[in-house]
C-alpha cells in the first residue's frame, strides 16, 4: 500500500450530563487525510486545505504528533517516511472535535499502512496525544467516537477504559455551529473545580439514565436524561442564543439539546431524521433572527467511525 | 380480601459509584407484614416481632406513616381500618434497607387490599414517606428496588423518575453485616457537601460504566465500574475491617465490593452463586479473625420485588 485516503468523522463530546466521559460520531462531516509512503524517513505535511491557521511543522500539528506517538510505540520502526495531505471539513474551534478528527484520521491511516499492528481501540491513546497538543489535555471523548463510531464512554483514564455503548437505530443528531470561536482551553478555565455534591448526584443520575435509555432504546428516557447541571449553566453564557436554541429544538421535536464539546456548537438528539430536520430548520431560523451566521448539519449517529475511502 | 401477608426484600442502596441513585433487591431476606381489615377505621400496629426498638404508635412507625401517605392521596377514603403485624428480618441499622422493607411491605399490601388503585411504581412515593420518618430524608434508592425488584435507578427526585435497569441473570450478591450499628443520619453528616469536579467525573464515568455493564451483561465492566471515590473513602472508616473485606472478596472471586447503603453492611457482586458463596466464606472468616460477630447472606438479584406470600 503506497497511499491511502481516510475519513474521520466529526464528533460531539460531553453530551450534556456526560461531561468529559461521553461522545458520539456524526455522519457526513469529518476530515479527510491522504497518507503517502515516501522513501526518505520522517513525517511531512504537504498540504492543508480548508484552514489557514494550522501549522505544517510536524511538532505543531496534531496529525504528525499523533502519528509520531504511534510510531514511537513500535519496536520495529518503519524504514520509510510518510507524507500527509489534510482536507479539513470540521472547522477548528467549532466544538465538533476538529482536532480529534485529524488525529483519528492520522493514527487510523498510519496503522493501515503499517499492516494494522494495533486494534482501533488501541489507537485511541495515540490520537489522544494530538488532543494534548491541541488543548493541553489528552482527552479521549472526541477521538474515541471518531475512531470507533457510535456512542462511546470513557469510563476511566487511568487506566484508559473505552466502552462502546449500545444505542437505538433511529437516533439522529442536529448540530448548529454559530460562527463564533470558543477555545476549549478558555471554556475549561471557566468551570469551577469544586462542585456541590447534590449537583453531582443529579448529574450522575442523569448519566445513568442516558446510558440506560440508549441501551434500552427508550427515547423518552434519553430526552429526560439530557441535562447538564455542571458545565452548561456556565458555558451556555458564552454562546449567543443558547437558551433559545435549546427551547426551540424541543418545540421542534428534539429529545433534548446541549452544548457540543466546549461549544459554541449546539447539538440536539431526536428520534428519526424527520424530527432532526425540523430541529435544523428551527436552529437556522433562530440564528438568522439573531443575525449570526450559522452552519447546520443533520445526521444519524455514525456507527462506522474512521474509514478508508475510495 | 380480609387479610394479606406480604414479603418485601432487603436491598442494597448506593451501590459504589451509584451513590444516592442506584439500588438492588436481595432474595431470601426481607420483612414480612400481615395486614388485616378492621371494622373501626384507622391504622393500628398490633405486634412487631424481631425488634424491640420500634414504636407501635402510628405516627412513629414507617409502616403506618407510609400506609397513611397512600390513604391520604385517595379521593375516596376506605370505610374500614387496617391492623399490621410486622415480622422484621432485616435488622434496623444494618444498611440493608430495613426501614425500606417495612415501608414497601406496607404500601404494597395496603394497595392490594384497596384493589390496586396504584401501580407498583406509583407506590414508591408513599414508601418514601416512611424513609423520611426513618432517616430525615425521603430517599427512594431502597424502597424502589424493594418494591420493584431488580436493579433500579432513581434518575431524578424532582420529578421522581424511577428506572428499572436491565441486569444479567447470573449476577449474585453477597452481603455481610458486622454486628455494629451505623445510623444513616450520622453517615450522611460525614460526607462533604462540596466535592472536586475531577472526582465527580470519575464517579459518573463509573456510573455510566456500571449501567452499561449491567445492560450488556459485561461482568468485567461491572467489576471495573464498582468504584466509589466520593462516599466510600469517608464512610469506610466507620466499618472495622472494610478495606480487608474488599480485598478478600476480590481474591475470592467477586467482581467488586463496596458499602451497602450507609453501612455497616458490605456487599459484593459476583458472577454466579459459586463465586458469591466463596465470597461469603471469605467474609465469615475475616470477621471471625477480627473477632466481630457477623451475619452473611448470599442471593441472586431478586427480580420480583415485594410479593404476596402464602
Amino acid at each position: 500500500m503506497e497511499s491511502i485516503k481516510v475519513f474521520a468523522p466529526a464528533t460531539v463530546a460531553n453530551v450534556a450530563c456526560g461531561y468529559d466521559v461521553l461522545g458520539f460520531a456524526l455522519e457526513g462531516i469529518g476530515d479527510e487525510l491522504i497518507i503517502t509512503k515516501t522513501e526518505s524517513p520522517g513525517l511531512t505535511i504537504t498540504d492543508i486545505h480548508g484552514s489557514n491557521h494550522l501549522s505544517k511543522k510536524p511538532e505543531e500539528n496534531v496529525i504528525t504528533v499523533a502519528a509520531q506517538a504511534l510510531i514511537d510505540s513500535l519496536t520495529k520502526k518503519p524504514d520509510f517516511g510518510l507524507q500527509f495531505e489534510l482536507t479539513k471539513k470540521v472547522q477548528p474551534g467549532s466544538g465538533l472535535g476538529s482536532s480529534a478528527s485529524s488525529s483519528a484520521a492520522a493514527v487510523f491511516g498510519v496503522n493501515q499502512i503499517l499492516g494494522e499492528p494495533f486494534s482501533t481501540t488501541e489507537l485511541v491513546r495515540f490520537a489522544m496525544e494530538g488532543e494534548k497538543l491541541a488543548s493541553g489535555v489528552p482527552h479521549a471523548d472526541n477521538v474515541a467516537p471518531s475512531l470507533l463510531g457510535g456512542f462511546v464512554l470513557i469510563r476511566s483514564y487511568n487506566p484508559l477504559d473505552v466502552i462502546p455503548l449500545q444505542f437505538p437505530d433511529e437516533l439522529c443528531a442536529t448540530v448548529v455551529h454559530p460562527q463564533i470561536e470558543v477555545k476549549t482551553s478558555d471554556a475549561k478555565k471557566m468551570l469551577r473545580q469544586q462542585i456541590e455534591l447534590r449537583d453531582a448526584i443529579v448529574q450522575w443520575g442523569n448519566v445513568a439514565g442516558l446510558v440506560s435509555g440508549l441501551a434500552q432504546g427508550d427515547y423518552g428516557l434519553i430526552g429526560r436524561s439530557l441535562q447538564d447541571v455542571i458545565a452548561e449553566p456556565i458555558r451556555g453564557i458564552l454562546i449567543p442564543g443558547f437558551a433559545e436554541a435549546k427551547q426551540k429544538s424541543k418545540e421542534a421535536g428534539a429529545l433534548g439539546a446541549s452544548i457540543s464539546g466546549s461549544g459554541p456548537s449546539i447539538f440536539a438528539l431526536s428520534q428519526g431524521m424527520k424530527n432532526a430536520q425540523q430541529v435544523a430548520e428551527a436552529f437556522r431560523k433562530l440564528f438568522e433572527d439573531i443575525g449570526l451566521e450559522s452552519y447546520v448539519h443533520v445526521s444519524p449517529i455514525n456507527a462506522k467511525g474512521t474509514q478508508i475511502i475510495k
